[in-house]
């Protein structure tokens, strides 16, 4: 049940010794989804307290190298340093992202001869004409994977939009529902958004003693929605003995942008942590937004038309040191005054703005359900 | 006329937070040439005194991605950062590696949409079927880069052996001759080998003195190897004048591999320094030269083998820490033993063996002409 996020790379543009190339990771009861991969994100997971063996699922935002040169390199050391119990069942690495991805996992490790030793599919969004400027869409010809696959590589969807949700369905589990949404920038750039499902609540044990029910499997199917007769002979049903259900969580993470299409600000509705790149700050609003990036008040602003309880700040201009880093000077350069311009639209709102830095974990707290006690 | 060697990752495999994946940067005068590029080599740049951005030449020795994988996000960034009076000169960067590696480039920019602000050109040299086993070779298919080249790369040759010298010729320009020439490996692999021209000796100023020769054109005339008229008519040869030639420094850089074929000592003989993998102690002998690599005793052999002066070894499988993280325990996972098991060979030949580490630079002096004072 316990949900966090650790940032592993928080830069724009390039790793730096300071700041990592765009990567983190959203992990559920020890299960590792990746979101992004820069260059030197495997040596980031190594200074990091999550193991990269773990990663299961991979989500790619958009094509450019920041977010895509370190995971050919991270799924080869991942094979590299499986053990036999590490990945014992087999498990296929499930990879999104957009066209043109499958593509270049396969040129990178056919050429270079890696062989995983784990199964692997890449799952393809098909981005929109209206997603970026034309120059920064890519021929049908140059994403198309031609070579034939590698041994290890499983087949994969290609995922267009559904016009009605105006959403991409990438999967559902027992536990999720993960989709993607458009987002305005230089090259299709998507943002992911996993959304768990709600949990029946607590079970009135209390009451059910009263009448005489005793611990034992009539409660696990009370619990799993089930009515139940009692020895009397009465039927009672789950809703006058569970509390209220506990709400799913969501987590939405944008790639690069300077805005979401329509359905991002639907999908992210509600959200209980947003995660937002803000390259530079106000001053530069003009040449963030002609570059597809955003500014601390563009990410607050769409923090606050849907709701989000928490906006986490990241993607930073490598101009902005880390603040134990930053030294008198130009206040400009100053990462804590990107926090005070989101800070600045959100203050009637009382949404909690992070400013991510690498290795911040963020715990996403499951929400109380209303009648909980 | 200064020449030194920068190690930016010493270890195999894959780049950890001590070792980093392959890279070295041979430095002359100023100009820059890396020799591999695994992934994080750019971060490492950023953490040595070396400009990224004076890298006039790359050479792949093979295309493992612990060799390979840095260099387009490299490239990317070299671009990003560049100021007017940078590479004012729109000088091409020229990059030399094994068949395959143009197609890499191609694709892995292309996809990822990275337009250079610099020409490139890929110069690729066809292996022969001795350097790998069969399932290392990858196919004309695999291998042919059929996209449309970038706005930015320029026509690259293709380079065969050289059957006669049984060598790769490279380029040569006023100051160098660089070859390369075939290694054993699981795929194919090469070593390249930097050779600067011999220089004239120092002239000898007294002698000039006495016989009434003065500073000025003419001794520049001598330098260059001309004869000069005397005001009395007589004519003196440079030979005279001059200390005997000063001879070039040879630098021999050898990728991953068990063995070089043949030509490897002849194009090595009198290396004044030669880099050579070590990835595993003698205790793994049998285990390293079955993936096709090399132990301190086998890179040892091949330097007494070709009378150089100097071993650097590097290229360390990553259970060697480096020398200030080693703790007590495993003697056998102390990389200094590795140094140990390289002098055993060489004991009898004063070839100074270096153990590289990450940011270690070696200075290759000049040798003095035997004349010299």
């Amino acid at each position: 049940m316990s949900m966090d996020l650790t940032f592993l790379g928080t830069g724009s543009a390039y790793p730096s010794p300071h700041r990592g190339a765009s990567a983190l990771v959203l992990r559920n009861d020890g299960d590792c989804w990746l979101f992004d991969c820069g260059e030197g994100t495997q040596t980031q997971l190594m200074k990091s307290p999550i193991r990269a063996g773990r990663i299961s699922k991979v989500f790619i935002s958009h094509l450019h190298g920041d977010h895509l040169f370190g995971l050919p390199g991270l799924l080869c050391t991942v094979s590299l340093n499986l053990t036999s119990d590490s990945r014992a069942d087999d498990k296929c690495v499930e990879v999104f992202g957009p066209r043109g991805l499958r593509r270049f996992l396969r040129v990178s490790l056919g050429l270079t001869g890696s062989q995983l030793l784990f199964p692997y599919a890449v799952h393809e969004l098909e981005p929109t004409l209206d997603q970026s400027p034309e120059e920064g869409q890519l021929s049908l010809e140059m994403t198309a994977a031609n070579d034939p696959p590698l041994p290890q590589e499983r087949p994969g969807r290609n995922i267009s939009l559904d016009t009605l949700s105006d959403a991409y369905f990438l999967f559902e589990d027992d536990k999720f529902v993960v989709k993607a949404f458009r987002l305005f920038h230089r090259v299709p750039s998507f943002g992911f958004c996993v959304h768990e499902r709600d949990r029946p609540g607590r079970l009135k044990t209390e009451l059910l003693k009263e009448i005489g029910l005793n611990p034992g499997p009539a409660y696990g199917r009370l619990k799993a929605g089930h009515q139940v007769q009692l020895e009397n002979g009465q039927v009672i049903s789950p809703a006058e003995f569970l509390d209220e259900n506990i709400p799913g969580r969501k987590v939405c993470i944008l790639g690069d942008c300077s805005s979401a299409l329509s359905s991002g600000l639907n999908v992210c509705q509600g959200a209980d942590l947003l995660v937002h790149e803000a390259t530079l700050g106000e001053a530069h609003r003009d040449k963030a937004a002609e570059r597809g990036h955003s500014t601390p008040r563009m990410a607050a602003e769409l923090a606050r038309a849907c709701g989000a309880r928490r906006l986490a700040l990241y993607h930073f201009s490598q101009r902005y040191k880390p603040e134990h880093l930053h030294r008198d000077g130009d206040d400009d350069d100053k990462v804590s005054e990107l926090r005070r311009q989101a800070e600045e639209v959100l203050c009637d709102d009382s949404v909690e703005v992070i400013l991510a830095e690498d290795f911040l974990t963020i715990d996403i707290p499951l929400r109380a359900s209303k009648s909980s006690r």
